[in-house]
């Protein structure tokens, strides 16, 4: 545990095991040793938890994850993460340098915007009730988006001399939390991570750390018990 | 004009006049007012100009906006943004303090991430050449998510005492750099609004700045001359 001055004020973070936005939060707070109380939301129960009106006062965007900081509420993985990083400094999720920082942030944001959102359950819910779209359909619909998306982000890693044993250098950071559980969706649709090799390197050092098993979707109390 | 080191490195911005993300960087470069060079990328010419080689190499991810300065090569809008932020901090697009920083990304990644990629060109073209989905189909698509995006936004801005002439205070910033882009997109569709009223006061009050009217679609070099 870390001792600073935010530490009087209690963490609480609404999220649900297999949402790959609540899983980066969760990474994130592991690394940096976070203590928090984890308030379940179960998306697909009761027409979506999310949609009631008790959370939707939390979050307009009916979304998860939200982390609840004392009184201040923050929502959006991403900003939630910076706002974890200014917090509590250490261990760094973001570089020192401007530079470096742009470059994580962009990786991350590669996944955090143009990848996750076209795949994420409200969607595969619109096209299933809107517009009767196969699940057959909707799977290629996923595998399309990961696909194009991980190949930019294995692009983009591949030959820059930034990246290290993870996304940039050789600790964890920004990035890492977003790969991962983008990593985890993609194995989940059938996809085989190794056919990005720089991908996959980096997903191994990071299961080998502690943090990102505590975070994983198997691992959360809101996770159905193993058959 | 800012006058620091980094002046001494010229700044050019891949865009495309029409595009929400170049248009969210272009506002940002004119709050600052930083002189750069506009590369236009001619996203329906030549089978789209963001997929030649030449354009990958600089990103893989075949997307406008990227930045260069100097010989830096910075993708993806917001951190784009954050980078600009960075090096030339007034005036500031965030807040100083973090519990502000966390409100104001959010509210940012809130059109970055959850409204604007589901209705970007790549999307809409795969519904057309994958699924054959109708014209009216993708605009009803395009409009479910701008008006879920967009109330969610309106609850997020309407009751909350840190909302001030602009989305965060009375300066405009990294929130009001991604309204102002999705409400233009939003009018594109047919979409009223003045449904909206804070985004609609909101975005009154940023386009009578002249930065928000130098980076306006209209306004570019690579605009379309009116007919």
């Amino acid at each position: 545990m870390q001792s600073r001055d935010h530490d009087t004020e209690p963490l609480r973070l609404y999220t649900y095991w297999r949402s790959s936005a609540a899983y980066r939060v969760r990474i994130g707070l592991a690394l940096k040793a976070l203590a928090y109380e984890s308030v379940p939301v179960h998306l697909l129960r009761d027409g979506g938890q999310q949609h009631a009106a008790g959370y939707r006062a939390l979050n307009p965007q009916e979304l998860v994850p939200v982390l609840v900081h004392g009184r201040r509420v923050l929502r959006q993985s991403l900003a939630i993460l910076e706002y974890l990083d200014e917090c509590w400094p250490q261990p760094a999720l973001l570089p020192a340098d401007a530079r470096g920082r742009a470059r994580v942030r962009a990786l991350a944001q590669a996944v955090a915007c143009d990848v996750h959102p076209l795949n994420n359950l409200r969607v595969l819910q619109f096209f299933e009730q809107q517009w009767a779209v196969p699940q057959a359909e909707r799977e290629t619909w996923v595998r399309h988006w990961i696909g194009t998306g991980l190949a930019a982000l294995e692009a983009m890693l591949a030959d820059d001399p930034a990246t290290g044993a993870f996304c940039h250098g050789d600790a964890p950071g920004l990035a890492d939390c977003c790969l991962v559980p983008q990593l985890y969706n993609a194995r989940r649709f059938g996809m085989d991570v190794e056919a990005w090799p720089t991908l996959a390197r980096i997903e191994r050092a990071c299961l080998a750390l502690p943090a990102f098993r505590t975070a994983a979707p198997e691992a959360q109390p809101d996770a159905p018990a193993a058959s």
